[in-house]
């Protein structure tokens, strides 16, 4: 018998029929014997019907008190779950982030996760009873209502799976699991049965939506079996997990990921001066513009070009800011591009193997794609490329490196 | 400086701009220097939404569970109204019943309050915080939400009154104040400065539902001084306290009250036995029927007739229950009758005054209406007439009572 927490998003729990589904679900899982703690978000469309009611009053909602508004969303859902259980003879009991007590910080509306109190879910399950748990809220020390930032159910999710070392924890969603690549790009994308926690937060930041950042990390560092599966249709998803040195026989790349939301800018001719990293990225830092990846190449006649790049709705932003430092350094000119995209090869298989970025840049060479800059970390290496290339570039990356489904009827 | 509490129903927060409003109101009460305690309703036709969004999974929702969905209808009109405050410069906060502490017992979906710890609410008044509290809700000992049952939020609002020992409890609704009679029947009716909570309890009970009658109860119990005031119309209202011995001042009678929901059934040539009203309304009341007047004159020739009335609600279920009586203990007939109102004068003043119930004798017979029962307690005459003479009777009472408003230009 299995201790399992089981997360719904809020398309999962978006009307009541799809509630009355989720507790077909539940009850199915119930009867074949596993405890359960189920973790809820609010009906989608709720959190921002409540911002917006907030934002009627003021532009900047009070954070303490728009964590009181916004935490009704699921207040209504894990109620309304209960009672579509209780409906078809399953025991279950609601709990709000309070009432479980979980214990965050007081940072309102993107409060951490301190401390969780198992005691009162442990004597239900005990009870037989199906526990139904608010996602995305919580409560500080003061008796305050906190909530995670948006998407925190996730991380409730893990967080509880952490505190009752449960055997998994699943994330059921609109996808059926984590895929090679997005298939809207490349139709021979193959739905992963198991990826790593890095693997998985390589491929999250880069765009593959379909956990949050946070949720993954927090996992990994509990170690707690993460299953992304898909709400309605039957499947055993993607199991996220530890790397169990079966990685001999994993693939050498586990995934393609990209992102085209960024854009790139160079500050040319920056005297080659010690801290001169610092005068670039301290004011754009300070305009609290966040920065992917940074590229800075040996000097040459004293002077170096430097390089990064911003989110898209940043760029104008980050233009201005750099426009005025490379006066004050003394550059000699600043040049921009929002026409870009990053491709990345994800993989902890690329650890072992020598000659994988070898092998990405000759494959993109052979589509004559111009590689604009490279990043590495231990299990992927990223690369902007033209925009226009984007598509060109996945598929091509996820033929070179096997990644491809067999087409149906071969 | 005074201590009050304001609360403000459904319909005064109805809507972001009604909040807007109440903001306003009570940023000028704060201003005066006064301290403040604001209690709210959820926006009018919230709590409908929720519930039947409860009924929509089940015919009878979880009373547990329906109190964690219902609740978060104040939830979120107390953090709306904490942000407009602040935004007004007004230093506010929210707090749930859970959050205040306001300790009920578990009667879900009608709990009664135990005890509030006021701890919360005087250091945030010593701070010189506004605080708003949800109305209709509370927590158990066990931490499970209750709700007080419709209409509660006048219990809260009294409750915290009395627990703060506040000098003051307005009720603000859509009424200026407490009348001495409906002026949809007459015209002439008017705003009563001043009510004992007796005479409000009889008035509220029947009929003139300006407020909760357990909030009345509750107000008279902790001797807590509630106002009745429009919620967006200045004026005093009308101030409901003890009697406080100026009664000699008062008039005889504050109001006449009515009610047309009530029926009246009839069982004739019962034996005059010990034992034979038990009889009669013991089935009545197991059939969770309730009753309100009884009358049974003495016997005549061995046998009586017992007359009483139920809501019309209830008429039908009441005749048959009462027919079957009928033939076991062998009375000579049933009979009922839907189409009569009850008319009553009240007054704190009737108690030192004799001859009222002849007045109002007087008054009825001089327009020729006939009286079907009558019942009377220390501080009420009620009379059971045919329903087509209500207003006509009404408006003859109030006069002969002297309760009619000067004509304008007089």
């Amino acid at each position: 018998m299995a201790l399992i927490v089981q997360k719904f998003g809020g398309t999962s729990v978006g009307s009541v029929e799809r509630i009355e589904q989720v507790a077909d679900k539940v009850k199915k899982f119930r009867e074949q014997g596993d405890d359960l703690v189920v973790v809820l978000s609010a009906m989608s469309g709720e959190t921002n019907r409540l911002i917006d009611l907030a934002r009627q009053i003021s532009d900047q909602p009070v954070p303490r008190e728009l964590d009181v508004i916004v935490s009704t969303g699921e207040q209504v859902t894990i109620a309304l779950l209960a009672m579509a259980l209780m409906k078809r003879g399953v025991p279950a009991v609601s709990y709000t982030g309070n009432q479980v007590r979980i214990l965050t910080d007081s940072a309102h509306n993107k409060a951490r996760i301190l401390q969780i109190d198992d005691q009162k879910i442990r004597a239900d399950l005990k009870a037989g009873r199906v526990v139904v748990v608010a996602g995305f809220q919580g409560v500080d020390e003061n008796g305050n209502i906190t909530t995670l930032g948006r998407g925190g159910s996730d991380t409730t999710g893990v967080a509880l799976a952490a505190a009752l070392k449960a055997d998994e924890c699943q994330i059921y969603t609109d996808v059926d699991g984590v895929y090679t690549t997005d298939p809207r790009v490349v139709s021979q994308a193959q739905r992963l049965d198991k990826i790593t926690f890095e693997e998985m937060l390589e491929m999250a930041s880069l765009g593959s939506k379909v956990l949050q950042i946070r949720a993954v990390e927090f996992a990994g560092k509990y170690n707690v079996p993460l299953r992304v599966l898909h709400s309605f249709k039957e499947g055993p998803g993607t199991l996220i997990t530890i790397d169990e040195e079966e990685s001999m026989e994993q693939p050498i790349i586990s995934g393609i990921a990209f992102n085209r939301d960024e854009a790139k800018l160079t500050i040319r001719g920056v005297p080659d001066t010690p801290g001169v990293a610092f005068k670039i990225l301290g004011p754009i830092s300070a305009a609290n513009i966040e920065v992917d990846m940074i590229v800075q190449n040996v000097a040459h006649d004293n002077t170096t070009d430097f390089t990064f790049t911003v989110h898209r709705n940043d760029y104008q932003a980050a233009l201005q800011v750099l426009e005025n430092t490379a006066r004050e350094i003394n550059a000699r000119e600043v040049i921009g591009d929002t026409k870009i995209a990053k491709v990345s090869i994800v993989g902890v298989g690329m650890r072992s193997h020598a000659g994988v970025a070898s092998r990405m840049f000759e494959s993109l060479a052979k589509e004559s794609i111009n590689i604009q800059m490279i990043s590495t970390s231990e299990i992927k290496v990223s690369v902007v490329i033209e925009e226009k290339y984007l598509e060109l570039a996945v598929r091509a990356l996820h033929t070179a490196f096997e990644l491809d489904a067999p087409r149906q009827g071969e």
